[in-house]
């Protein structure tokens, strides 16, 4: 065989991985052994969380990857293999369907989301230029067109883009925001700038925020945090005068980060006020609406983030509380102008001189991404299929749930919540006898081992955090088909494994 | 209704899109479109690009989201409507399984690669920390410990991760670079530093290595492009003399950005002896080897990465020439201690001090992203289906057809190639008598305009480039089912396409 004679055997073996038959039979079978899985998991059969060891478990997935089958075997004998990676890949996933997962801000999606999901992943529809992933396109132009005339805009008046996730997305606007407000730093560098200039954000805003200024080369140190009100909120007054000090010390601003909602309590920012404050004070505002923008979307939660409009740039999970499988972050510019103030470049083999025309649909000039994943086909099926008021429907039913939590854990003498919920995450700690006259650091370890325990039983996923650097329990409702009967049981469960835990079997 | 009665007429909507039988009816009904679908386009049937004009497409997939269907409508309807969006998205989406899709460097995936992303997708397994993603996270550290191997690393002595594209894989890499070249940066910002640091990248360079010089505060004019020697390979002598004068002038050097292989030919760099000018000037060395990374999973073209294992990083995109569906692009470190140094933060709610142990395994203290898709699920599930020996072997093929076409290009009067291929990237020209003598500006153009043609005519989907400044076609054969025959017949497209833009019918 020389280097140019391809080798038959090869081909052979190729076109068995390509046979579509194989992937109709085996298709055929994950669907199944799905329905069956999350009827089951909807149901509350086995645990929510299987614990296994992180060493084990990738153990197990590597010898896996050394029980390849010989090539030549049939295909009953390949649909046989993948029907137990399939049942090894389920056995050993967290089970966000099941209506005790109440954990971190990632839903259980609808079930139909990830075929539209599965069409785009199969058939490799992606995008950068239009006309690679043409259909790609046509549906997230689509999808950042209803939600941003959701927010409250003219369509055709604003710009949006989807991205991969939160903190991608949170980079991605706030990268635009320093090259609009340093019009040479992208060129030249930031290394220019005698003054370092500063991010301005909300002090419970998620990590990410102070981590893009690390990566923008702006600094964690020039984060500066605007205090809380007595709700956790960013305050407009404290901010009005961080930011009145920050131009007397001739510090240049990039953007002001508020939260709709923060992640630690999910408290909704006064959006209005801030944004008064941010147009007087002639700064970028930026609101990191990564869960919260569901709000605008329900006739009942919608003033939570009324003002949402006036933002120079926001961020939207679709991934998070529009229920559709992760990840599906998009990004929203008022002025349509800044989508291309992001990045400043071209690439000959992407932007064709000969269609210049098209360069506007070319999603790789706005987005980090080059090639990118067809991330908004699940957010236009489940929209297409049910329309906006499923969405509004799961807001509704989730948020309430919040309210239900916290009004249990209120009649509740042995439980403690920590605000009073403005959505569906709620935060609170579990108070024993045992534990009620602890040091405040005692008092916190157990909610973190308290929380261990229970997520490493199965019996429920939910999430530990910190308020003002004591350990508490932390909830978000986030499948649509929890149960207020499913709270009670919280409940009792944190109740058992507590006593566990302080060694006083109940 | 009060705001915590939860509405029941909105449970039942839920329940309706929850429904796990609805899963399975049209699960199965996508399983045989696709199988149908994928069988036609293996065979060449219809056109590889269906042409619609952006605005056309756009108003398309909006009007559909207003077509949504009653709430209460029986299972039949919701599979009915289902089955006509599927049709909607194979009808509009490019076909990157026709054999005749020879453009970007996005393969035709392995079918059933889709179908493990599915797993993911549908149950929403995702990362961030372990036990969100228990499966996730042990299938990606096994993914990374196989491919790791390969590069010619030991077990256990290096580090890897598994993120949302090329681009961002260079971004992340660079970030590190940045971290540790220049320590205090992370915290106090580039606006520290007097003297502006630099990139030293090849010539040839994505573009996303020079956007991740301005994403980084660094600057896009820090870039330092290292001059190529005649096959468009970075020259080793030249790196080391611009290193050389970098040092006299006192600049401090972040990283040298070595490509294997370079996007506008493919060129492969000599690694090991860039790694020795590197080693000598003590300069992180990072590899772009999105698209050339595969090499060393094959016997017979293993040379052209000879000294891959070298670099400080290096990216590989498993979404590329491993066959599976985007996005899955990973990035290594040779030190693993490397891994911590992207980002120096906590988040309570996330890492969790109940649990030291874990932390390591916890995706989101080395991803830019927070919450991330399960992205290795389909290269697992690839590998565990069928071995190395399929990757091996679609490496082959592929880079054996860019032989096949670069001496039929040499073959034809009327094509001229543009250099000797080293793999699956085959640039050129069609040269018919009537462009022979035009000036290069029009030469150019005719290329780029007959690639526009020939993509919007659907019979073959070719990519443009320009090299030297003159504009030139670029193929990547990177179906692996692509013939020599249809290689022959893209000639003949080229000529009567050609033949149609000179007004010339033949």
């Amino acid at each position: 065989m020389t280097a140019h004679t391809p080798n038959e055997q090869a081909r052979s073996r190729i076109r068995a991985a390509y046979d579509p038959e194989l992937l109709r039979r085996a298709g055929h079978v994950l669907m199944d052994r799905l329905a069956d899985h999350l009827a089951a998991v909807r149901d509350g059969a086995g645990p929510v969380l299987p614990w296994h060891h992180p060493p084990d478990s990738i153990c197990r997935a590597a010898d896996i990857t050394e029980r390849f089958l010989p090539p030549g075997v049939d295909r009953d004998a390949l649909v046989d293999h993948f029907r137990e990676l399939v049942a090894t890949m389920l056995e050993h996933g967290l089970n966000l369907h099941h209506p005790r997962y109440i954990g971190h801000q990632v839903p259980a999606p609808v079930p139909i989301a990830g075929l539209f999901d599965a069409v785009g992943s199969i058939t490799n529809q992606v995008m950068a230029i239009y006309d690679m992933g043409p259909w790609a396109t046509a549906v997230e132009w689509a999808m950042v067109e209803r939600l941003g005339e959701q927010i409250g805009w003219r369509p055709g008046a604003f710009s949006g883009l989807v991205t991969h996730g939160g903190s991608l997305a949170n980079f991605t606007a706030l990268l635009t925001a320093r090259n609009v407000a340093l019009p040479d730093c992208w060129e030249r560098g930031i290394a220019s700038h005698a003054s370092p200039p500063v991010l301005v954000v909300q002090s419970d805003a998620h990590y990410c925020v102070s981590r893009a200024a690390g990566m923008l080369g702006m600094g964690t140190e020039q984060v500066v945090r605007v205090g809380l009100d007595s709700r956790r909120r960013m305050d407009p007054n404290r901010l009005d005068k961080t930011l009145a000090a920050l131009r007397d010390e001739n510090r240049r601003v990039v953007a002001v980060v508020a939260c709709a909602c923060s992640t630690p309590i999910g408290a909704f920012d006064p959006l209005e006020e801030i944004a008064e404050v941010c147009q007087r004070h002639e700064v970028w505002m930026h609101v990191d609406a990564a869960h919260g923008g569901c709000a605008c979307l329900s006739s009942r939660y919608g003033h939570l983030v009324s003002g949402l409009h006036l933002a120079d740039s926001l961020i939207w999970d679709a991934h998070k509380m529009l229920f559709v499988p992760g990840l599906c972050a998009l990004v929203f510019y008022r002025n349509p102008k800044h989508r291309f103030e992001t990045f400043r470049q071209d690439a000959p083999y992407l932007f064709d001189p000969a269609a210049p025309g098209l360069a506007d649909y070319d999603s790789g000039l706005r987005t980090v991404e080059c090639t990118k994943r067809a991330a908004a086909f699940g957010l236009w099926g489940v929209w297409s299929m049910f329309g906006p008021q499923l969405f509004a429907d799961m807001v509704d039913v989730t948020f309430d749930m919040g309210r239900v939590l916290y009004e249990k854990l209120l009649a509740a003498p042995d439980f403690q919540p920590l605000h009073e919920p403005q959505c569906n995450i709620v935060v609170f700690r579990h108070v024993p006898p045992s534990v009620e006259n602890v040091p405040p650091e005692r008092l916190g370890r157990f909610q973190l081992e308290l929380r261990r325990r229970v997520i490493e039983s199965g019996d429920f996923y939910v999430v530990s955090t910190t308020i003002d650097g004591v350990g508490a329990l932390r909830v978000t409702i986030i499948n649509p088909l929890t149960t207020p009967d499913d709270l009670d049981q919280l409940l009792n469960v944190l109740r058992t494994r507590g006593a566990e835990l302080v060694g006083t079997a109940q």
